[in-house]
């Protein structure tokens, strides 16, 4: 209800702000008996990190995961797994000069909407940040659908030109697509649960994403139907489709096929660039945003686009456990 | 979890099957003393209702709506409403010949692969009609936000494309575009549920979509931050945007911009044209449909997007009182 | 939310009012293959029914279900199940006299408190006629979990008891006690599902019930530990206790004994007896409640215990699929 | 559905075990602009603290709260608070020697049966220490309905039959009334989610709780009509009942009368004196708990039943802002 829960029977909690002590995740539902270590969950956080590379934030941080509950002798026990992630590097002083002012194209104006006033310190709950506690969970879904693979790619732009636009204080937004192999035909729910509405939903819900496409997506809205339907065959005793235009599911639950879909990405919204703004108090200012950003923040949203793609299907694997 | 309840605070079960008696919906959490009739909510279900044009399937319907409960003296009780609609001319035996045939671009395979066997007779619940109930809930829904104001159109293709295709037996997609004026700035709620999240998953349970975008959507892919982002101006002692390209919200919370998105929808599934496919017994065949069929789903779709979008609105109006 | 819905993964949601067109249910989440036919469950209703005896109301009612979703060629889908029972003897006039009074014993003023108005004819949502849905939900549950058997029977007071006091217009409570037998050890969730929160949850939502108690009970509150504590033993490869105080369970998770609770009803409040109240604009009034009633409610709700409880084990026994 | 959150708008999840690094609680839903201080949660966590007199058990613990999350400048953001206790005095070693035993009484068996296998230290998650996010949630859920009083209070058995026992190595049960003052009317859902259903669920949430009644309670049963039901009058243009034997309510929704409830709990299971049981090969053994253990879990309970009450309290106060 208050968004911060995502999932049914796999069920993740995230919380915590960029600029409080920690953030973390409580994950509720996850069976008991698999086995995980804080070095599994490790590798996956590493994998978010900022201060990779020359395409991210030199803002460094440990992200070093602790778990609180749930794994007894490096197994699940059925009940609640917390993890927890200190902040260790803030630096909230870059902040105070933009204290009263909104920052465009960040949740800044519409938060103190929301909530009445906010946590001026960077994003709060909008910032990046939040997406650890995800890809932790992420770490241990993975060991309930070890033979699913889940891969997102970087589709543009290329890297030289993020580069390029990094030099000139700007940023660049990006196209992702992410391929998942191996999931078995019968995944999903009906209505309003469907597979490709629940990745939809997950996507959109990843800090700078505007658009969503599955299969042959928007290019459909063109096509006729004696083109984009993909048509069944029966090969070694496996149904399958001669295209995949449906990008692996119809009705909302898969069939066999490959998942194919795209996440478009806006260009990241701090920039060293002078820009228009309003403050707290209604006067029209100028902007200029200092402190270490991102240039592209697609190149950052490939861990977490895995993550909930793996969070949506280990969640309809368990309740596919209930249904026949 | 099941995939038939939509909504937190104001929510939405639908039940009911193409060719089984009847289809419904119960809304509960709808607050007490609204007032509504059973007029109010005929009319928008003869808005998505087949048989009214060149552009949509002969299939006629009735599509009478029966409230038989929650509703005293034209008033809303707080209790749950439930309204119900006899399916009145389903032509089953159309289906009878395609019973074990698995009919490319539908649901029928995994419907099968999920629960072990199916209703073969139609679409089940992955049929539009499980739309109305989507349909008769958001003619209440609207009473509760009443200044807000929700228009979806088709953006493509035209009518005389539409016809020309018919003529041919085949189909073709399409393109909505939805524009929601008078949104206050503050709704919509933080990490998983934000606003255009919860859009992207309401629009993808539509029956038939294959993309969702939100404002610059996907061309932001290829944007600047500078081009992208939108400048904030004080006017009239109020905060708006120079530009639109958040499409209405930022952090997944209203701005009170105009929120403005797009769905893309594949042709419909069922065409005259004979179409490879496979039996229900795993042996190639060939299936030629017949019935009665829309051209483009994407025209009939046009008010399950209204009343998908006012549903999301509402339920976070409702759970906005709650957060001050 | 709104207290319709009833359990997480079979789950039902409850409609209607007692003098509204009818009453409802839809029971969502029950798994795909269960053979069920109008007859399963228009037994488990004809149990519940009024006018059956010398001890009930004369109120006679065919509550007859019809099954409108959800099962086709008499197996469940995995789809909705929903059903409805059309209300055919009501008799509002009876309700007439007394729109502006409050009953007391009786919702009327809490529901006017809550909603700002009221269906006055009858109790509306708090009326035992709500409780047909979950009678008719658990006919289908009882299915799942063929093997569990459920009885619950009065234990006070006696029949003559009861027919006396009807004789002067009056009414009794009742105490019900409940055995289930060979119920798996291992069902039931931790902290706040234990089983018996959730069976204390669920008996205290029948209408009339003031109390619950498990096992030793209230009478555990003067016992020591030393005699309190149930021993284990291991018999024949399977471990049991010696004595049942805990009531079937420990820590909120059955442990293979029979689960034993009871469950305390107040006295029916309607009497034919002369009772001061209030009405609706505040003014010290008297009132006398005609029409037919039954003279001990615990009698009637015997049927809505057993169904409660199956409901219950049903859910966790579907739970329990997803945990190891 | 896993058991480890409680609430619907307001809504806690505990998570952590008895001997593991901490145990915690997430708090999500609270409205914004909540004053609160890590003192105000100190100050509850206090009263539920062990080694506090000769009543309850000498294992001493800081009980230390950190806040890591929603809370700015000392006043909540909306967002979720996350508040950490770490465990800093357990004595596993006291476990070892009892690792393949089951303790009569305790969910050792049951626990095992349910997840497969069990962290042995102790008592996990069905140990009181996981009434500890609770309690700290309740410190702030207080600060929401602050003319709400909740006030419980042992019944028997009396202190110096306590200290008895105790010598004895012997535990004994204990009864707890509940008494909340200033309940507006109207707050409570109907049908499943009444306030006595909700109470009566929370309540048996409480380790060691076996019994709930309200109002009249089980004494209800013995009643007649006429001697039950409370009379309404209206005095001072406020509608009140001449007696309380409702305890507060009716139709699950509060009448504005005081709430009062009794609540039973069994002796501690954890003795000194010698016991029967199994091992975890199925082998009958006997069993002798070391260890400190409070003699009455009851008067541990006092500060954990009025927050489950504040909790459900606090909770449909939220429910109660979106219903007319």
């Amino acid at each position: 209800m208050s968004g911060n829960t995502f999932g049914n029977l796999f069920r993740i909690t995230t919380w915590g702000e960029s600029h409080g002590p920690a953030v973390g995740v409580v994950i509720d539902g996850c069976p008991a008996g698999i086995k995980i270590t804080e070095k599994d969950i490790q590798k996956e956080l590493d994998r978010r990190k900022p201060g990779q590379g020359k395409l991210t934030t030199p803002r460094k941080e440990s992200d070093k995961a602790e778990i609180l509950s749930g794994i007894f002798e490096e197994k699940t026990t059925g009940t609640p797994i917390s993890i927890l992630v200190r902040n260790n590097n803030q630096q909230s002083k870059d902040y105070k000069n933009i204290k009263n002012l909104y920052r465009p194209g960040h949740a800044d104006f519409t938060y103190d909407m929301k909530y009445g006033f906010r946590d001026y310190r960077g994003g709060g709950r909008a910032s990046a940040r939040e997406t650890i506690g995800r890809v932790a969970a992420y770490a241990i879904a993975k060991k309930i659908i070890p033979t699913i693979k889940i891969n997102a790619k970087l589709i543009e732009p290329n890297p030289r030109l993020i580069e390029e636009v990094k030099k000139q204080g700007d940023s660049i937004g990006g196209l992702i697509e992410c391929t998942i192999k191996n999931v078995p035909a019968g995944l999903g729910s009906p209505v309003f649960d469907k597979l490709d509405a629940r990745l939809a939903g997950a996507m959109l819900s990843i800090p700078g994403s505007k658009g969503f496409e599955i299969g042959s997506g928007f290019k459909s809205a063109q096509m006729r139907g004696s083109e984009n339907n993909d048509a069944l065959v029966s090969e070694k005793k496996k149904v399958i489709t001669k295209t995949n235009n449906s990008g692996g599911m119809l009705g909302g639950i898969s069939n066999g096929m490959d998942i194919v879909f795209r996440v478009a990405f806006k260009p990241t919204s701090s920039i060293a660039i002078k820009q228009q703004t309003v403050d707290t108090k209604g006067n029209n200012k100028t902007i200029e945003i200092q402190g270490r950003h991102d240039p592209c923040i697609a190149v950052r949203a490939i861990p977490i686009v895995e993550a909930m793609a793996g969070l949506v299907l280990t969640d309809e694997y368990l309740i596919q456990k209930t249904v026949k």
